[in-house]
C-alpha cells in the first residue's frame, strides 16, 4: 500500500501540466553559436511552440563542458530588431554563461522550456559530460527550467536538420505537457535518417563508453612541437537499453540525466575504510 | 544468502590490492594553474607516497568544468631540471586536456593514482560541475585510474595547507590501498581548520544546493555595456548526510562522484509517455 501511495503521488506531482492558455516562454540556446543551422531549425521548431527568445555564443563553443566565466568579462549584444518576432542574443561567454545570464539578467520571467542545440554531431554516452550544448541544457535544469539538448548525428554544417524536425517538436511540446521529474533534464540524439527511416524514440540508458585519445603531434613553422587532440569513440557496452544502441538501431535516444553527480552505490563500500583511524 | 554473496564478492573486488613493492605512479595537476601554493602542497605531499608526474594548467583555469580543447592547438612544455625528483610538465590546455595529454602522450605507462587540487576554494555540492580540479579527477576515473579531488575551503592564494596535510596523505594511502569501485572518483573537501581542530572524515552525498547568479553591470571607458557573473551560494538542503553539513560540522567530506550522468529513477516515469504515437 506504501509503495501505491507513493506511485500515486509521485505520478501526480509528475503529470502536473505545466502549460497555461498563453504561449509558453523557450528560451534557445547552443554551442556551435548563434549562426549554426542546428540553432536556426531549432529557432524554426519552437516558434512554432511558444514565444522565442535566443541567447547563444558568439562563436563556436563545442566541448566547452560546463565552463562558466568567472575571471573574465562577459558582453552580450541584441541583434534581432526591436519589433522582431523572436529575440535574439550573442553572448561573448560559454554555453552555460549564456543560460545564466539569460535567466538572471535578459528575462523578465522564467521561462517555460529551455531547449539547446540541435547540436552539429552527437552528444550520446560520455560525450554527454563534455558536450556545451548538454552542459547548457543541465545548467537550466539546476535554475529549475525544464530542459532538453538536442543533438543529430551529422557533424557536417550542412546537416539536415528538416528529417528531424517533427520528433523534436513533438518532445518538446510532451516536456510542456508532462514537465520533467525534478532535476532531471534529457539529452536527445537523433540518427542521421530521414524521418520515415526513424523507428521510434527510446528511453535509454547513458551507454558505457568513452575516448581513446590520440594526439596528433605536429611543428609550428619555428619548429616548436604541437598537439591536437584527437581520438577513436570505443564503446564496449553492449545493452540493448543504451543510446548507442538506441541510435545504432534507427531510433532516437533520450537519456534522462541529472546532477547529482554522487556514485550513492559506492557510499557504503567507502564506510568500510578506516578513514578515521590516526596510525 | 544471495544478498551475502553479492556483499562478499564486491567486497573482494573493492579491497583488491593495487599497491605492488615498487613505488606507485602519481599524477598530479589541477585548475589553479602550475604556480598555485595548493599544487605545491599536493606535491609534497605525494613526493613521500609515490614517484610524481605533474601536468598542470599554465594559466588559472579555475571553472572550466569538463572543458576540452578541440577547436585549438596545444602546448606543453617540461618546467622540471632533466634530473629532477619531480617531473613538471606546464600544459596550455584545461584540467581535463591535462588528464588527457599526461596519459597519451607524456607518461609511459598508467598512473596508479591521480590527484587534482589542492583546489583554492571549495568543490563541494553542485560546484563539483563547475570546476576543473574536479573534471580533471572524473576524467582520470574516465581512463580507468583510480582518482581524487582535493579542495581547502579557502580561496586565499596564501591559504595554509600544512594543516590539512595529514588527511591528504590518509586519503591517498587509502585509495592506494583499497582502490576504489569502478567508475567512481573522490570529491574531498577540507574544512579552513586547524589540524587538531578537524573532528574527521565522513562519506557524504553531493548536497541540494545551487548559485543564485547576479550579474556585475559595469560600463567599459568607451561606453559599452558588461558583466561580471557573481551569485550566492544558496543551500536549503538540511540532511545531515551531506557534504555541506560535514564541512559545517567541521568534518572532512568525501563524496564518491561518477560519471554517469543517467537520471536511473526517471527511465521508468518517462516511458509512460506517449512519445511513439504519431498524432
Amino acid at each position: 500500500m506504501i509503495k501505491f501511495l507513493y506511485f500515486v503521488a509521485v505520478s501526480k506531482n509528475f503529470r502536473k501540466k505545466k502549460m497555461t492558455s498563453s504561449k509558453p516562454l523557450i528560451l534557445v540556446t547552443n554551442d556551435d553559436g548563434i549562426t549554426a543551422p542546428g540553432l536556426l531549425a531549432l529557432i524554426s521548431v519552437m516558434a512554432e511552440i511558444g514565444n522565442v527568445v535566443v541567447v547563444a555564443p558568439d562563436k563556436p563553443q563545442s566541448a566547452m563542458g560546463h565552463a562558466i566565466t568567472i575571471n573574465n568579462t562577459l558582453y552580450i549584444n541584441k541583434i534581432s530588431e526591436e519589433n522582431a518576432v523572436i529575440t535574439q542574443y550573442s553572448c561573448s561567454g560559454t554555453p552555460v554563461d549564456c543560460v545564466k545570464i539569460a535567466v538572471n539578467e535578459i528575462l523578465k520571467q522564467k521561462p517555460d522550456l529551455c531547449v539547446s542545440g540541435i547540436n552539429h554531431g552527437s552528444n550520446s554516452s560520455i560525450n554527454v559530460i563534455y558536450s556545451g550544448t548538454m552542459s547548457a541544457a543541465v545548467e537550466a535544469g539546476i535554475e529549475g527550467i525544464p530542459a532538453i539538448g538536442f543533438s543529430l548525428l551529422d557533424y557536417d554544417w550542412k546537416a539536415n536538420f528538416e528529417n528531424i524536425k517533427f520528433f523534436v517538436k513533438k518532445i518538446a511540446l510532451e516536456v510542456l505537457e508532462n514537465s520533467l521529474p525534478e532535476g532531471v533534464v534529457l539529452n536527445v540524439n537523433l540518427p542521421k535518417l530521414k524521418e520515415n527511416e526513424i523507428k521510434g524514440i527510446k528511453i535509454c540508458r547513458q551507454a558505457k563508453a568513452l575516448w581513446q585519445e590520440k594526439f596528433d603531434k605536429r611543428k609550428t613553422p619555428q619548429g616548436k612541437d604541437y598537439y591536437w587532440l584527437t581520438g577513436d569513440f570505443v564503446n564496449e557496452d553492449k545493452g540493448e537499453d543504451t543510446d548507442e544502441w538506441a541510435l545504432k538501431n534507427g531510433y532516437i535516444s533520450i537519456v534522462p540525466v541529472h546532477f547529482d553527480m554522487t556514485a550513492h552505490h559506492a557510499i557504503q563500500q567507502l564506510n568500510t575504510w578506516d578513514l578515521n583511524e590516526k596510525n
